[in-house]
């Protein structure tokens, strides 16, 4: 046994300010909705890198992490597409009360899912982003060639070609990139995200 | 749209490995298991508490936060306590990933669940700590009146009484609190957690 010298013991659990304060910047879930191919996950990483860069504490949640993980066991018909978004909902609510901006880089085609998050949380800790992108640019990008196998039956219920998207109807902050290339769509998101005070101004 | 001119883009991820060096430690899973009464939440939070003030980005997975959220759909079969423990340690291994050391502290009576999380991460990053404590003194604590509800048979499946509890058979620290009171057994906790190299040395 080690003699207790130096260790002082206190009984309440450390809280979502006191997170906060330590990290020196407030938390909450950067909710990136759109099609396919639309520049959720370009975006979504472009933010991390620059917010980390910042020494803001900051983790993005995505297919990579997600899929072959915490919802290893989902498949994609319409309630497994639910309880996907819960989940991730869940996990990113946790990171939030941990201090850290979450962002989350998901199709996420249904309102109701995403409505259902936003109740997770408190009042301005879920920011709503709509990468907005044509179907027609989307399918014409085709960057992991998804379109093409949708198209051809081989991959059953895609958004936007078998399965419906729910364009946000208030969202937080809309991205163009379809009139924008990165650089300008990020350093958009990154105004808008100072004016909410989520982010220390320039 | 906004001038970009001081945002470079970056077509990377950030790694664990940046996150740990931004962090200034390491990340990993500290896994209490015990029964209920051993004093895992209790040294948790303790932990927890003695981690935050030291500026370590420390956070903690619980009942409070994971059955209400997370795993609200889950009951207490075998099969729902797997499942609970799965997605608990796909979450820890998240936190992981973002440079964060993640405390568990759940029963976890099932050694394979225990070592499906432990295959989850990489080597040296799963820290399984048996919190000890003798049935009979558990009992004796009662501290939320569950072991009588068991013996009354209101609550089913009670680790313990009516559902096996395996003891770990190699945990990388045993803590016991039964010949010791929280302060001594946080100190040895963090003693080793420090001769692992998991914590900076005092």
């Amino acid at each position: 046994m080690i003699a207790a010298t130096n260790i002082v013991w206190h009984d309440s659990a450390v809280s979502k300010q006191q997170r906060r304060d330590q990290a020196k910047h407030t938390s909450c879930i950067v909710w990136f909705t759109g099609l396919s191919g639309s520049g959720k996950s370009t975006l979504s990483v472009a933010l991390e890198q620059y917010l980390f860069e910042r020494n803001y504490r900051v983790y993005r949640l995505d297919g990579d992490n997600i899929r072959h993980g915490l919802n290893s066991d989902l498949g994609f018909s319409a309630a497994d597409r639910t309880e996907n978004i819960r989940r991730i909902g869940e996990v990113a609510k946790l990171l939030v009360d941990s201090g850290t901006i979450a962002m989350t880089a998901f199709i996420s085609p249904y309102q109701a899912d995403r409505d259902l998050v936003r109740a997770m949380v408190e009042p301005g800790e879920f920011i709503e982003v709509y990468v907005e992108c044509s179907l027609a640019t989307c399918e014409q990008r085709d960057t992991k060639g998804l379109y093409a196998k949708a198209r051809a039956g081989t991959i059953p219920e895609f958004t936007g070609i078998s399965a419906p998207y729910e364009a946000p109807i208030a969202p937080d902050i809309t991205i163009n990139t379809e009139r924008q290339t990165v650089e300008p769509a990020l350093a958009e998101l990154v105004h808008q995200l100072q004016q909410r005070g989520v982010l220390r101004a320039a």
